[in-house]
C-alpha cells in the first residue's frame, strides 16, 4: 500500500489524460506547421486543444502559450515582460521566479504588504495566486486592482492554483504561468496566459510557433493532454479535498504553517513540536505514505524551506515540518491510514 | 493509402519508444527531485536514461543536458555560451539559430568558406552537421579541428543528424543540440551535449534540474522515450535509407539541390524544372504523399525556402522544388508508389 500526499511536486497522469493523448502518440507523425493533411489534422487538434483551455480559462485562444513547464512559463514572462525598472516580488516565490529576478533590480515584499511597498520605480510584478509550500493564498482581486490602478503589468504564477481552486483573469493581471504535471496532466508540458494587448520577447525563438512567441515543435500528445487535464477540472474535487485536508489536520496535534491567511484547498504543511522533519519524512516513507519538506528541486530537502524561513518562523518549528499535499484522488482511507500512522508513531515516541 | 515523406519536419513515434513511456504514464507520479521512494524510482529512470544515451553518444552522463526541442537546446547555447564577440554562423542555417543569433554581432558565412571567414572577433561559431533541407553534410572533422586551433567554441546544431548517420564528438566541437521528435522519438523532447569544461548560463532557471542548467520538473516519460529512441538508432538503417532514396532520384528527371556536397542518406530536395512546387505539393498531398517544401515552421511553406536562396539558387528553381526526407519506415513500396505518381504526373503534363 502506498499513500501519494506529495502532489504539489507532481501528480499521477488521470488515465482519462492517457487516453486523450494515445492517438497522438500511435499514429500519424503530426506536424501542425506541416502543409499537407497530416499537417492540417494536427492543426486541427492544436486548435481544439486551445479553444478548450481558453473556455475554461474566459478568455480568448491568442491569449494562450504553450510551453513545457511551469518553470519555463515564469522564466518566459519575466524575462519576456521586463522593460527596465525595478521587480517587486515576494521572498515566498518558487525558486524559478526567484532564479530568473536576480538578473534585474528587484524590491521584496511579504504579500500582504505589496500595497505599502509599491513605489514610483516598480515596473513590473511577480506573485504566486497559491503558495506551493504552505497552500497560502494571495487576495488576487486586491493585488491585481492595485496593478491595474497603478498600470504595472502583473505576473500571476499559477501553478499551484490551477484544479485547486477556482481562477478569475482579473482585468489587472497581465499573465499567468502554469504547469501540467501538477494537475494530472502529462510532464513537459505548460502554459502561459498573456493579455492580448501584452508584447512578450520570446525565450525560445525560431520557426514562430505559438504566434511567434515559443518556437519549436508542438508537443501535440502533450498540448492534448494538457488541454483534458484541464477539461477535467471539476469544482466538486476542491470540496473533497478540502474535506481531505480539514480531516487530517482536525485529528492531528500538529501546528498548521500558512494558516495565518485563507489557503487552497489541498496543502497541510504542519509543523510537530519536537520531532525531526526529515526523520519523520523517511518514517513515512518506509510506512508507505510520499510526502515532502516542501518544493521538490534538484537540491533535494536537505536545506530549511525558504519559504518558512522567509515567514519568520523559527528554526525549531521549521525542521519539524512535512508537507502533505493532497489531490482528487486522495481517499478519506489515504486520509485514516495517515492518521493512524501519526497515532502510532506518537504512541511509540511517547513510551 | 498514404506515403509519409516528411521526415524531416516530424517522425512518427516508434511503437517501442511509446511502449517505453507507457509505464511511467501509467503509474506513480515521478517527481525525480522528490526525496521518497517515488522520487528515488524517477531519479533512477532519470540516470538510466541518462547514461543509455551517453554510452550512445560516446561522452559522459554529465555531459547530457535534457530539453523539451531542438530549438530549445540550440537557443540554450547560443544564449548560455555567448559570451560577447561576433558569432560565425551561415544563412542556411534553422531559424532556431538565425533568430537567436540576430540579438548579437554575427558574421555570415557559407559552410564551405568558414576558414577564410574566421578573424580575430569571432568568438562562437553556429553550424548545422546536416542542413535539414537539402541534406547537405558539414565537414564536421575539420570545422572542429579549425574551432579547436583557434580555440573558439562551437556549436553544433546536430538535429538533422542524430538518427541519419554517426555521430563523433571530435574535441573541437563544445556542444550540440538534438531533438527527440525527429528520430521517431517524443515530441517535446530535446537534448543537448555539453562538453565538460564550458560553462552555460541557463536559459530556464529555477530548481536547479539538470546540474542546475536546466530547471523543471524533468519531463521522465519523455526523457525516457528519447533515450528509447536513440537507443534503437541502427547504422543498418542509415544504408536503408540511403539506397531508398538513391533508387528514388534515379528514377526521377530532376535537378538535385544541395548536391554539390556530401548529403545525409533520408534527403531528397528536388526541382523538377517548370513545375509549381506549391502545387506539386498539393497534387503530391491529394495523392497522400506526405512532402514539404522544406523547414516546417508555422509560417507555412509559403515563402522561397531561405536555404535555397542563400545556396544561389534561382527563384524559378526555388519554386519548382520539394524536398522528401525519408525515414527508416519508409519501403519501397513507398517509394516505388511516389515513382508511378510523378510518372503519370509528367504523362499528364505532357499530352
Amino acid at each position: 500500500m502506498t499513500i501519494y500526499l506529495d502532489n504539489n511536486a507532481t501528480t499521477a497522469l488521470d488515465p482519462r489524460v492517457l487516453k486523450a493523448m494515445l492517438p497522438l502518440m500511435q499514429e500519424e507523425p503530426l506536424n501542425p506547421s506541416s502543409i499537407h493533411s497530416y499537417g492540417r489534422a494536427a492543426k486541427a487538434h492544436l486548435t481544439f486543444a486551445r479553444k478548450t483551455i481558453s473556455d475554461y480559462l474566459n478568455c480568448q485562444p491568442s491569449e494562450l502559450i504553450f510551453t513545457s513547464s511551469g518553470s519555463e512559463s515564469l522564466n518566459t514572462l519575466i524575462h519576456g515582460l521586463y522593460r527596465g525598472g525595478t521587480i517587486l516580488t515576494s521572498p515566498l516565490e518558487h525558486s524559478c521566479i526567484l532564479e530568473s529576478v536576480k538578473r534585474y533590480p528587484t524590491k521584496m515584499t511579504m504579500p500582504d504588504q505589496i500595497e505599502s511597498a509599491l513605489s514610483s520605480n516598480i515596473s513590473l510584478m511577480v506573485f504566486s495566486a497559491v503558495n506551493g509550500e504552505t497552500g497560502a493564498m494571495l487576495d488576487l482581486e486586491h493585488i491585481a486592482n492595485l496593478a491595474n490602478y497603478h498600470r504595472i503589468p502583473l505576473i500571476i504564477d499559477a501553478v499551484a492554483l490551477l484544479g485547486r481552486g477556482p481562477i478569475t483573469l482579473y482585468p489587472g493581471i497581465t499573465a499567468m504561468g502554469f504547469s501540467g504535471h501538477k494537475i494530472h496532466g502529462p510532464k513537459g508540458t505548460g502554459l502561459i496566459y498573456l493579455r492580448s494587448n501584452h508584447k512578450l520577447t520570446p525565450l525560445i525563438s525560431g520557426g514562430g510557433q505559438e504566434h511567434g512567441l515559443r518556437s519549436g515543435t508542438e508537443n501535440l500528445p502533450g498540448i492534448v493532454g494538457l488541454s483534458k487535464a484541464i477539461e477535467l477540472i471539476n469544482p466538486s474535487d476542491f470540496i473533497h479535498m478540502q474535506t481531505m485536508r480539514d480531516h487530517l489536520e482536525s485529528n492531528l496535534d500538529a501546528q498548521v504553517n500558512g494558516n495565518e491567511t485563507s489557503r487552497i484547498c489541498n496543502v497541510s504543511n504542519l509543523s510537530f513540536p519536537g520531532v525531526d522533519g526529515e526523520v519523520l519524512l523517511m518514517q513515512l516513507d518506509l510506512a508507505g505514505i510520499a510526502a515532502s519538506h516542501g518544493s521538490a528541486c534538484s537540491s533535494g530537502g536537505l536545506q530549511p524551506s525558504h519559504v518558512l524561513t522567509a515567514m519568520g518562523y523559527n528554526q525549531d518549528r521549521i525542521r519539524s515540518s512535512v508537507r502533505l499535499s493532497l489531490s482528487r484522488i486522495t481517499t478519506q482511507s489515504d486520509i485514516d491510514h495517515t492518521l493512524e500512522f501519526f497515532k502510532n508513531l506518537f504512541a511509540n515516541n511517547s513510551t
